[in-house]
């Protein structure tokens, strides 16, 4: 069985087409600049074969259509039809409390993702628009929607609610979702994996670091709490995004400044985090490097690592104990003076990081010490093979 | 020595005069009400002499001229003359990063008073008017202050900066200031003594929940971390507090509900907490007693209590490991169960609570088991007596 996997964001369409016999990823690629000048295609298929195409694509059908004919095309192809393509999984960033797990498409499904594009504007109608677009054009195959809220779902209600008077939770649904569910869900099975144990019987934290970044106390095989919230803002320091904060900071700021609600929310989103603490980058690679002669990037990346050490803290206490922790996206995987930083003087909590071990980058691998008591792991995410596990799951059923 | 300690509020004068041979208590009042309906002053002294003058007090002149009068009255008073009192000892709450101790009041001091007063516009103003009545009726005297925030004065930067742009902090100086300083370091200082050891050498986790509710990571004597903000808003569940949020939850709500910054303040620091979780009471007692039959006010109640662990975690993340942690303030001296249920499964990290030991309310005791790794206390706050013990050293110097 083939299965595409689709991430349809407001100006590109990322894919992968894996083949589910083996879990192998027969090509992968990425439409970007949708309706803007430059739009282009670029490919790499499994026999290392890469192509780009530039051309205009006005909108997401004729981008989707360039996605289809690059992976049938006779020469630069990976498959001789679109019918090969048994299903398509796409990733959705919000889907409420309506969703605790991935769904074949309804047309009721596709009103909920309207739905609960009132909490991710940006994101939602663009993941519609990916999944309207494959209906017209592959109407053989089945469609199944992945969302990245899905995971938390299990949280309990003290854990998921603000403390706002309740009518808002009942009005506007404000209340904690989370984001990253999909990767989260993966290194914590993963690494029930590496251990030999059932995910059902371990308390896991698992650091998503990114661009965006999130935590996870996974408990029992089951999101217990994280650190995103109602919108992905909340939690850690991240490229753009400031996280905590006191929201009395907020109205204070909009006061002084004369700042619409629109205009806060885009300070707090894009010109926060890493780069407006350190004022030359949202890179944490670029923060790392600047640190060593610039005062402001080393105070970004002390804030970084003490946000992430008091999130681990606190799902210590929230689950009473932690068995595993994992490591994983771009920062996560690769950035590994800052992961020594993260476990250093935790051995209160039994984590402890072996330095030699943790010497490497984008490797699944364990980097605890023998005598931790907490194992520590780096696990490449993979949410694209969750979603066509997810979806593979669906057509079988 | 006696030194009279002023806790200066907007409508309201609370005294205590003190004897600082012995510490003790001569008497202590309040005036409420000032320039409204119904003002009125009470008294009680060491004697257990109690009275009350109800009376027109339009201004905190007059205020504090009654107070003067039902200290040294023939009757009713307990000094001859207003000379006795040797120096005045005044909280105030914000004195930003201006002040890391309590000072001799100067023009200059007053003038940085005034100055912080836009990052406590309730409490500064009043604050300032209570030094300078006391200046006026008593010349002689020698005026202290000290301040709420000094305490936390020693955190560290990655600590009490916000990841926000880095020019808000050097605009508006924007960052964790943190509040209950006086009263955080009082029972640190306490739980040292009780323990025996210097405080200096010791990792103390001090919850002060009251109406208004701090956690402070008190390391080595000093403040280390703290969860209240820029602003008292930040951090745990409180009586009408929403504490931590999504920030992006604050523009979404002004936009949805057309809401104006100044009333988006109002309904995060008093519609939201206990109160707005609830719908019946702000206060912990109603809470408690509601939460037998009424699923919100159990929501409100487990909240809170998740909301302190997370931050015992944190802070025990924050300090590799911690000797003690202590609780007071109205709801932490007083309230069994909830001391119980903030303990409960917290063993992972050493804590283990006494259920019979716990069975106490406002006594200075510890209430951990014997092979609890980690000491827990019950200590009642006394911020007058820090206040008074500050003036005392500053008119000795």
């Amino acid at each position: 069985m083939k299965i595409l996997v689709i991430n349809s964001g407001s100006s590109s369409i990322k894919y992968q087409l894996i083949n589910m016999e083996d879990e192998s990823v027969l090509a992968k690629g990425l439409v970007e600049r949708i309706g803007i000048e430059g739009s282009r295609l670029e490919q790499e298929n499994s026999d290392g074969n890469e192509f780009e195409i530039v051309q205009d694509i006005p909108d997401h059908e004729v981008g989707m259509e360039l996605v289809v004919n690059s992976l049938t095309d006779g020469d630069k192809g990976v498959i001789s039809s679109v019918d090969e393509i048994e299903a398509v999984g796409h990733r959705v960033v919000q889907g409420g409390d309506s969703f605790d797990k991935s769904v074949v498409v309804t047309d009721e499904v596709k009103k909920e993702i309207d739905r609960w594009a009132s909490l991710a504007p940006l994101h939602n109608p663009a993941n519609l628009m990916g999944v309207e677009v494959c209906e017209k054009l592959m109407p053989h195959a089945t469609q199944v929607v992945t969302f990245d809220s899905a995971f938390h779902q299990s949280m309990p209600e003290e854990v998921y609610m603000y403390a706002l008077p309740y009518e808002l939770y009942e009005k506007h649904s404000i209340r904690r979702y989370g984001a990253h569910g999909t990767s989260h869900k993966f290194v914590a099975n993963q690494v029930a994996k590496e251990i030999g144990k059932d995910v059902e019987d371990l308390k896991i934290i698992t650091c998503h670091l990114g661009n965006g970044a999130s935590v996870t106390a996974v408990k029992n095989g089951k999101s217990y709490d994280t650190s995103m919230g109602l919108t992905p803002l909340e939690g850690l320091v991240m490229g753009t995004r400031c996280g905590d904060i006191d929201p009395a900071i907020v109205p204070f700021v909009m006061d002084k400044e004369d700042l619409s609600p629109q205009e806060m929310d885009h300070l707090m989103n894009k010109e926060s985090g890493l780069l407006g603490v350190s004022g030359i980058s949202s890179d944490m690679r670029d923060i790392i490097e600047g640190a060593e002669n610039n005062d402001k990037a080393k105070l970004a990346y002390n804030m970084f690592v003490y946000r992430v050490k008091k999130y681990i803290g606190s799902y210590v206490a929230a689950m009473n104990g932690v068995d595993a922790m994992v490591f994983t996206a771009g920062i996560g995987e690769n950035a590994i003076g800052l992961r020594e930083d993260i476990c250093a003087d935790l051995d209160y909590l039994g984590i402890k990081l072996d330095a030699e071990k943790n010497n490497v980058r984008g490797k699944a691998i364990e980097i605890s010490t023998d005598d931790s008591k907490v194992k520590i792991f780096i696990i490449p995410t993979n949410e694209e093979l969750v979603i066509a596990r997810d979806t593979k799951e669906l057509v079988a059923n």
